[in-house]
């Protein structure tokens, strides 16, 4: 596998596009399967995400060249990319092109990159390591770090808004990421997330709680990638309704998942500092349920997000492979 | 004058909503000119913004209470309203309703909210007032802070595209506004403003450069006002671009003004602390141009701006009035 070549020949061109050698959407899955061959395989998928990313984040001059260089740092360095994957997955499903899927993949993936880049820094979870390399602010200082994320956040909106066909579906598209990006979804999840790790060990809350706190910080985002596929691919109500229906549970199940790796993760694999949560006395799954429960809840939340897209036949099969992927993977 | 009531009884209620003692739609000026009377006049402008502002902020209980009450005090607290009163007066120069416009006037009032609040962060500008009041941070602490200017930016594009109609124009205007807040323009100016603070004296730029970072910093959304209000009364090519060139000019004019009264303004009158960029070396007008020079090219800018909006006739009455006023204020 070669690595994905950047245009411009940033600094991190080299590193392979992960996590590949997994992926659902490979050649080898699809023949194994009864499945219609997908549009692209998982290796294209990447490529053409990665692409359109770099394409999106070229700027003229009047961005200045250093924000230019911490945007794309934080945007193009190695990534699952799994949020602009559900986008091009959910629009296959409903029969759409990867063409008119890409500028919402594009959009919710520097929502992404954005929460990652302010959800670093030290007023917030404080990390210094995120998919392997130093995070934004350790590498381009916390002004650019926050200036990163507030550049990355508009811009996907004028992605959305510009190149989503035809306008009316773009509005909706606006406004269904506007809502998982704001005070009552990503953000209201951040927000009580930190909330719970100050207060005492005793008031941290229950099992809803947690659960009410990454439906927000994880789920929308996850949910909305689902909606905004359909979205462009001209979904009616009801495949709308099954694929936020799964985004919904199987962003559940990644956040489990997420607390198994913090607990049982190497920090090599996962790319990020691993048991910062138990450290901090966060509230996490395991904390509540133990381990084995833990994986026993993500593994029925994927079998009952696989049965809610059977509606779409061999076409949804990339969801159904994506979903197992997310409980089974190492980072 | 009655102050503004907000609906929830906020514990800054009382306060009046300024600067309406000078506002060029009270009663008296539009009595004293022969304008047919506008939709509305100043205090009910004002009025009629903070109480779109309130309701469009009232959050669910999704959003944790503390980014509640520090997202309200961010953005409900005094101040000028320049940005969505430019919106409102754009649309009426166009023949358009308020209430189409409204959308508009809150998502930038909030985009402009959302950059106070991250500028004034330690890691940016590092000021503890603003408004006559200490600054987000202070109050509410750094991580919500920063999740605060998050919230209101997604909320931003959120309303436009769900509340502007039809769905192609609610589509164009995330498109002009995310530009407007995006890493050419909003936060590129930022970066630029920042960078050229650091530099050394002798490499601080030209007057060239710093006009770039005004028309980027504070230009670019003052124009966003003006063409969003022109998009939502069904502008023409022509009148959106007279609307725009009145923007660029009235933008720029503001900035110098703001400089103006960062060497001269007292910190009272101002609410927010003067003589800090001089004393931090960044490039200013003043200190280019010399005072008096400064003026005077505030002055001419704003010729310039009410020439270019002649073609409206008595309907953009409002507008030249406000240019005038911008270089006359004392805040």
């Amino acid at each position: 596998m070669l690595p994905h070549q950047f245009s411009d020949g940033f600094r991190y061109v080299a590193l392979p596009c992960p996590p590949l050698p997994l992926c659902p959407l490979c050649p080898n899955v699809v023949a194994a399967s009864t499945n219609p061959r997908p549009q692209v395989d998982s290796a294209e998928a990447c490529s053409t995400i990665n692409d359109a990313l770099d394409r999106y984040t070229r700027y003229d001059a009047d961005c200045p060249a250093p924000l230019r260089e911490a945007i794309r740092y934080a945007l193009l360095g190695p990534g699952k990319r799994l949020r602009p994957r559900l986008v091009l997955m959910a629009s296959e499903a409903c029969g759409g092109q990867i063409e008119a899927a890409l500028p919402a993949a594009c959009a919710v993936e520097m929502v992404h990159a954005y929460s990652l880049v302010h959800d670093d820094l030290p007023a917030m979870d404080d990390d210094d390591l995120r998919r392997g390399r130093p995070t934004c602010h350790k590498v381009f200082g916390e002004a650019t770090a926050i200036l990163v994320g507030d550049a990355l956040l508009a811009r996907a909106f004028e992605i959305l808004a510009s190149d989503v066909r035809p306008p009316d579906v773009a509005a909706r598209c606006c406004a269904v990421l506007g809502r998982a990006a704001g005070a009552c979804a990503l953000v209201g999840g951040q927000s009580a997330d930190l909330a719970s790790a100050e207060a005492p060990e005793d008031q941290r809350g229950s099992l809803a709680a947690l659960k009410g706190i990454h439906a927000r910080k994880t789920g929308a985002l996850i949910r909305a990638s689902l909606e905004l596929g359909g979205l462009v691919a001209a979904a009616s109500a009801e495949q709308l309704s099954a694929l936020t229906g799964y985004g919904e549970l199987v962003g559940l199940a990644f956040q489990i998942t997420d607390d198994l790796l913090d607990v049982a993760g190497s920090q090599e694999a996962v790319g990020k500092r691993v048991a910062k949560d138990s450290d901090r006395g966060k509230l996490t799954f395991p904390n509540l349920l133990g381990y084995e429960a833990s994986r026993s809840e993500a593994a029925k939340l994927i079998d009952a997000a696989c049965g809610m897209i059977e509606v779409f036949g061999p076409r949804a099969r990339p969801l159904d492979a994506l979903a197992k992927l997310i409980v089974s993977r190492e980072k």
